[in-house]
């Protein structure tokens, strides 16, 4: 073990410059402008799957394709591991937010900042090099691997499950790990308990049949910004609770020891609320601020267009308004339940005069852990020595919908160890990843191999 | 008076090549970008006056500037007359919803389509015609004619009142003359007994510092999206009145005898109500739609934005929210009043988590017409004259704040007589001039200053 974590500290230089390339490649999935990037970012990661010792190919979907990495070289008797991950990213805008260039990475006050170097295309390569250590100074990987990742996370992964279920034979393993999430608190390493599912839609009210003089017109005529704006505020209710009916019905109320658990740790509220720059008003009553974040679910509005939005005065009636809003969900909730109770709820609300309708975007169930033992044992012990710190058990808000369908397609339980941190602007201007994670993270997954074989 | 007439027949082509070249120059006064066009917007003007006869000017401001023309050949015992418009236009998006570019006039069934073409610059320029056919036929104008023309109309006429108070002198006048509104209907000419006033705001709400992913963060902050949505939808009340405490103290009510008189009037609600393509759910209950158009307030959303609005789907918690709202206000209501109303009911209603502001854009005053026996009949003549009916009274939705400003510094009362159509898309795309109204409405003018003089 020792060549192979010797390998990792002479390779670190090399690592990095080969992390900085691949956060250059602008790929990002949302945006067919992008396209030949996010294929760009395939081919680039089937060729350091190869140059790292595994037999690597770039797979056609419907959409943007996905990148199979594998060795097979245990044996049938050594477990079988799959790592997924994600080389796509979320569309950088607002552009003039970002202190660096989104996609000309750069280390500042020990992080490193660029779009995706911590969702995920940082911690996805974390798992390459680890694989590689063992590949060039172990003398071959303690289990078998399957490196697979998607270029399509940030839009809902659509092809993803038909791909995974069409390759259950050859996706067959005996864990999946990811590496998409954030570490508890700096140099303390977690495991995740649970990720919240999502279900995303667009809420469209439409009016007059164009935009109107709101002089000329206004009155009679019913405002569809504002008719968004009454729709929208009839999702909450009192105490910060969704006022959808029927919404909480598969919520599931955790044990006191999990609430316990979770209030045991050592969140500083403060930190966080000022890491935000907000006062933490938002949520259910009676909840801490992270069982508001991992096991409560929300209603977001993600964006809001109507009418005339630049400088100056325009006297516009708009015709139509719309709203991106998504739910978080937890465990038992599902996104098709929660577009139903949403369609039902909006027709209920919207005033006469307008018309509205849903529009379904992507979504995704809510996952619980559910780690064997072994497995528990194993990462524990990996990142004590990688961190000198055993690892936390927590919570997650955000969703990799992916991980409850590998479980259900192949049979295997989902390990999450992520080495971001919280306050890492996922999705947002000045995305980063802890700079002393990316060799940090390399050796405890390189150590996480190991125990597994 | 037949050579003015005849004049006006056989001139009438050369008029209207002049007025497409008019609505040529895309005097767009809210866009920086456009200073240069609304500058050779009001350099033509003023040439094109001085070839109608009349003295001629382009004066500074501090913004866009003014045009004047003058004649004062009628001598000291005539009345002097006062015409204003404006040359500026609204800007023109969204651009993909003309049927013809909106700077490339075309007539299409007897309807001439561009922007500018009703507010204000083909009515602008029917004067500009009117005083040409007295000029160059007539011997001599039988009014003493200021004609002014200012650039900022679209955006809050900013600069003119001071422009106004600085030339009081020389813009002494009997009578203040405008053609920015629209006929009853087809065939059936108006003059204006009211105007609504303006007062139109943004509110922003920002809550936290940056854009968060709405996953790992939604929860315990305030989405400021929401909390918009939620500010807005407090702004009514039950039966389409607006909730802001105070708002009504000023609205006068109007005696039975010109709510009669409105209801009189031959105003078609299914005509409307499809010309517009939305049920009219909207307004006050107990008020018909000619009153909610004209003498009741309103309360508009002209746009909406927050977060991410483009394709796909990014779960994003927005930094911020922002809405363009704006009133309009009826007699005896002024802007200031509402502004500080308006101010006050937003920090009551935004929600903790979220800070908001009121920013002022520009406001009017509401206008009721003061109009003497004389310059009653005189318009009323002169209407009948050229279409052939006599003028009804009617009210207007639309602003046009400048018109109290000129009664109260000149102390001369406004006559509002325009010459395009309810359903004109004012502020909006495909904005057209009733084709016949270019020849009616110089030769109503042309009549209206022989009545006058």
């Amino acid at each position: 073990m020792s060549d192979v974590q010797e390998y990792i500290g002479d390779g670190l230089e090399r690592f990095t410059e080969e992390i900085f390339e691949f956060l250059r490649i602008p790929s990002v999935s949302a945006k067919p402008a992008h396209n030949q990037d996010t294929r760009h970012a395939a081919e680039w990661l089937r060729a350091k799957l190869k140059d790292a010792g595994l037999e690597a190919e770039v797979m056609e979907t419907p959409g943007h394709p996905i990148v199979i990495g594998e060795w097979r070289g245990a044996g049938a008797d050594a477990p079988t591991i799959l790592v997924y991950g994600h080389y796509d990213v979320q569309p950088p805008e607002p552009l003039d937010l970002w202190d660096s260039s989104p996609f000309e990475p750069e280390f500042r006050d020990r992080r490193l900042y660029a779009r995706g170097s911590a969702d995920d295309k940082g911690q996805l390569y974390l798992h390459v090099k680890a694989a590689e250590a063992h590949l060039k100074a172990g003398g071959g990987l303690p289990v078998n691997l399957i490196i697979l990742a998607e270029g399509e996370e940030e839009v809902g992964s659509v092809n993803l499950v038909p791909f995974v279920e069409e390759n259950r034979n050859r996706l067959a393993c005996d864990a999946v790990i990811i590496s998409d999430t954030a570490m508890f608190a700096p140099g303390l390493p977690s495991l995740l308990f649970s990720l919240r599912g999502l279900a995303y839609c667009e809420i469209h009210v439409e009016g007059p049949s164009s935009d109107l003089h709101s002089g000329v017109y206004g009155g009679p005529v019913v405002n569809p910004g504002m008719a968004l704006a009454q729709i929208l505020a009839t999702l909450f209710a009192d105490e910060g609770r969704i006022a959808i009916e029927g919404f909480y019905d598969d919520v599931l109320d955790w044990d006191d020891e999990t609430r316990d658990a979770i209030r045991d740790l050592p969140f500083d509220e403060d930190d966080f609320s000022s890491g935000v720059g907000a006062v933490l008003a938002g949520g259910e009553r009676g909840y801490s601020v992270p069982e508001k974040l991992w096991i409560r679910p929300t209603c977001e509005v993600n964006g809001l267009l109507s009418g005339y939005t630049g400088e100056g005065a325009k006297t516009v009636l708009p015709a139509k308004a719309m709203a991106k809003v998504s739910f978080r969900l937890v465990a038992d909730q599902s996104p098709e339940r929660v577009y139903d109770l949403v369609r039902a709820h909006v027709a209920k609300v919207t005033p006469p005069g307008v018309t509205s309708r849903v529009e379904e975007l992507t979504g995704g169930m809510p996952w619980r852990a559910q780690l064997s033992d072994k497995l528990k044992a194993a990462a524990t012990s990996a990142l004590l020595k990688a961190f000198g710190a055993a690892p936390v058990l927590a919570g997650e808000g955000g969703s990799i919908p992916i991980v409850s369908d590998f479980e259900r397609v192949l049979g295997a339980p989902a390990l999450l160890v992520g080495f971001s941190l919280p306050g890492a602007n996922l999705h947002a201007p000045n995305e980063w990843f802890p700079k002393e994670n990316i060799e940090k993270g390399i050796r405890a997954l390189a150590y996480l191999y190991e125990e597994l074989g």
